[in-house]
């Protein structure tokens, strides 16, 4: 994620970092090119048919329409994602609260919240097909770490030795039957935030709008020059270099925000999140919490 | 579900799988060669009236809000549809940590947890009108899964079982009154799930929508050309049928989204998220977890 | 609730079963009329003053974005009444499991889940304003049928029946002070159910809404032909008459959605909804269901 | 409220009830004359500079789109403060339900439940800025009643008042521990939707917004004549008046809504809600209920 | 934020406060001019190229379509930040009643309720990055504040302290069992609620949306001039103003709404929220409550 002021008036359009411009440029420079192209035709060769600009125009908004809707949806997977680690991170503190009313155990309340931690890390490398072990070995045992390791789904494997730990720890009579009851709910909301992480992650959009929009927006720009043939001399193909930037631009957006656990500029902050939720740990436990993350160069991984 | 990359510029155009393209091409075929014919007699037999671009495009903004609209409501649903497929996967997880937690009963974790698989395999049978028995068969008892494939909700009665096991557990003490609430309020929650489900199987759309809608991008196609005179030559057929394309592809698109359980190429991919859940439940057991299932030929089912 | 297969292209403008045409053929009608009239006065009598096809179209987004706005409006109330419906399924449900659970007597079993019916009976009753007392009748005792029956509210009533019976359960020792809770729970959630229900039908969208958007459809619709006289000859009745279907239809439906729990062929099915509720009550109790209701003529109600 | 029927096509445009015409006449009046003028010093004076339409209607879409906004943000607020006031009655009913399963003692339960109704009283006095004391009354000891009335926020001391006796009813043995949190958990409920309302009434859509829409709304109505130059004769006048309705229409509706709790033609109607909680606490207590409130003239309050 | 009725039609375009306009002068300024400077040269030194009005109104379509959903998602933050403080005041009330209905010992009640306070004041100094710490430690233990007020998190600490305090008073049997339970659930939902409003102020809308928006609207600015060259003389500056205030205004708006926490005229009142939550703390505990805020010069902050 980047973390930056607005750049000014004139500093905005040199802002390379952040952008989709890099990405996009070869298309908009074939739109443009597309566009001399044809009114050079035009001009000195044949005349070309036209379309007119008002037909284009009822194209253009239905193509705004499918790329905001589109980019509508991407967004909001985007923040539903931000949200789910917003409650993981609550989620945690609040299994320190938890331990704080229920246990006097200070080892089980150590147990139960690196456990907590190493579930975060495990998470996280799951959603973003990481190597997190050694994040997490930092807070589980070694030969624990090993066979939670060689699951398919290590995250729900921690989880499941926290509920594990839940019964010793009431078996033993080391809380009391409530505290059963509240702590595994706890761990409850924590499996159905891990699943709809998951559901995020390996359920994209679907594929047929990916198809529809880019076609579209290929047949809208091939179309435009076209159009634009009336409108003399070199101010076409800047116009349509603009158009060009700004539909497929908001579509390169909308590829980078429908996968928001992904480790690029415009994704979410897995690692400082992780580390928000280490800092929260170590304070509930009386530890010295590790600095929090700073952006580097204004990003956040 | 269609789980690949996004292809390049040049290969998008020749990707059928997941298109709707080939469903849509009688349609479109069928707008080009209207537009040719009424240039035809406007140019040879008599003058046509003609419409105004500027009128027409009104009507194309209304159908493209009438669209938009039909478009979110599907998507919505079937991205509803996913969430309460996570919400059934997560239940299930936590169904395993709950028992984990309250039982110390072997036996009675893995009927439960199997009863639970089977649950899932019914469900899943019940929305997509398939013959799951076979699957859930694996889980529980034959004679049992006669009993329950004889009911009218299959996945309705797994559910009634597992409670009835529930009360069968507290009665003989192997859990506490604090465990029965809480696994019946599991329950509970995978009730609603499965109803939500449901809900959207059987209740499609309002049908008046698709007359609607269908009505009007078809009475819209054919006053297109009308419109579409003034424009000199062959572009006239090549812009209607794009425009046919954006139309009727947003449609044909809206139609599969509509039901998202069902078995087609954009539907959610029941069958491995059933998996999942098998997975899931072998290692909450400790058992072998069957391999996940992979996409085949970028198809999921 | 119309079931039916989208119609074929051609069969599409012959449905009027769902449709909304019959009702508006007036208007549209009219709209047709006064366009020829204002063609022929403007062309034999006295030239009209015109209207730039341009500024109406300014006209035409605003009040697609009206009838866009009122008609999401009112699909998501349909949709929400749809929901709260589903949620009365799963509730009703997820008491038989919890006194599977909970109670080991049969009678306390049975009469819970027929108190059940006969609210699921009397709430529909209530919405739709129809008298529904004799298919309660068929579950609760006839002079408490009677009783409940002169209520204001009726199936409030029977909820209270129900909590009372909860209290009389627990105070025998039938149940545990768990099951009290767990079950009253439950009834209070039927309770912000049934209150959501109660909403949706006793509050319309604002009646201003209403004004506002049908007066600006008929001044757009009065003002289009001055707007299309440029347009020559027989088109232009043609053409207000597809604008003002698009325009007039969007409304009827509208305002046959906005009323979720009539008994109109768009309205929700609640008939068939409380007959899958007896379905799985008669399941739950070990009884012989009814059959599942089946469009007839492809309508549900 | 409004509660009436939709009006005929002729009637309509003639219904002042509940309409915003009254308010923004003279804002049309102001705008066609304006209209007016231009035309006539532009006939007969000087040329004015004209606007093209087109560009204007760039500046209508836009218009359209922020006017859209505010108003389904108002909408949404009134929506919201209708479910709240809704989860409110179902709330008290079943604070009635868990009375009757929970105790046995009348007094105690008539005491709770004239509690609630002096809550949703003195609650609508706090949204509404009124003086509700007098209906409060009636359902709590006049000493109390003075007591409550004296502070800064009434409503939330009854919720107290409420959460004091359920303490006193656990500890005199009346009631037992799990009742108790039941009913707090109830009260905790009580006290999320009393201070969504308070959110919904004392936080208004930032001011900014209404500066931006109005200010732009004035500007479009100013500019709009020197688009219609172009449009002959009388019609212009005509058209600016519609689009004034339009516009500065959608601006009143937005207003009204934004407030949802003040007492005007399309607010909430409180006051029936109070008592329609009323009736289902006479109902739940076997006293005999008030009659409902029947809309006068159309107008439920 | 700012508490005013809406001025006058006349006054409103003299109001500065809570206006952004005096931010964007500077642009609506240079917009003008540059306006000017074209058509200048246009007029007396060569002919420059024109855009045709019918491309840019697809662009500007386009314009108004990103603008409006970067506003939507702005407001969303904006209100689901006020949805979060309101849960705030409406959890530490619940609260209040909680020890009410569980607890008899006053001294408790006062220091729970008086570290919510204490709470609420530090997590207001968390979002704004203001000192808080002299309010906060009017309500705890100077030591206390000084231990918390070092953590990374002080406002996670106090929940934290919290949750130390409810262990206490269950371990010396202060409170039973219960209410342990259900006053650590209510801190749950605190440590959720305080989650949510540290992400709303740690995540702001993807960066790239800002380039991709501002980009989009300077450029259009600046193609605009080129298409107005055809609307005569000394409008086209004023017109490109009202153009440029337009969707330059939406876009400050925007800014400012997108960070809900900060101290600006448009933000939330933090302030008279905390203060909110002091007198309902006050009555609660039967103190004399503090005067609630008053908006100064239309100003709540």
């Amino acid at each position: 994620m980047i973390i930056r002021d607005n750049p000014s008036a004139f500093r905005l359009f040199f802002v390379m970092q952040g952008s989709v411009l890099p990405r996009i440029l070869g298309k908009i420079g074939a739109v443009a090119l597309l566009t001399a192209l044809v009114l050079l035709v035009d001009a000195e060769v044949t005349l070309l048919p036209h379309v007119s600009m008002a037909a284009l125009s009822v194209f253009g908004v239905a193509l705004s329409l499918f790329l905001g809707f589109r980019n509508n949806a991407a967004y909001e997977r985007w923040w539903e994602a931000r949200k789910l680690w917003g409650g993981i991170i609550a989620d945690i503190r609040s299994l320190g609260q938890q331990m704080a009313a229920f246990s006097e155990n200070r080892e089980d309340c150590r147990r139960m919240l690196h456990l907590a931690v190493a579930f975060a890390h495990l998470h996280r490398g799951h959603l973003r097909g990481a190597d997190t072990r050694a994040d997490a070995a930092r807070f589980i045992d070694p030969e624990e770490a090993e066979r939670i390791a060689a699951r398919l789904n290590p995250a729900d494997a921690v989880l499941h030795r926290m509920a594990a730990l839940v019964g010793e720890m009431a078996r033993a009579g080391r809380i009391d039957a409530y505290a059963r009851v509240a702590l595994s709910d706890r761990l409850g909301q924590l499996a159905l935030t891990q699943a709809g992480c998951e559901r995020v992650r390996s359920t994209p959009l679907p594929f047929v709008y990916s198809l529809l929009v880019r076609r579209t927006t290929y047949l809208y720009c091939f179309l435009l020059p076209f159009a634009l043939i009336e409108t003399t001399g070199w101010f076409a193909p800047l116009f349509t270099a603009v158009v060009a930037y700004v539909f497929f631009g908001l579509q390169a957006v909308t590829n980078e925000l429908e996968h928001p656990f992904a480790n690029v500029q415009n994704g979410l902050p897995l690692d400082a999140m992780c580390r928000i939720i280490e800092v929260s740990v170590a304070e509930a436990l009386g530890e010295t919490p590790p600095p929090l993350m700073q952006p580097r160069n204004h990003l956040l991984t």
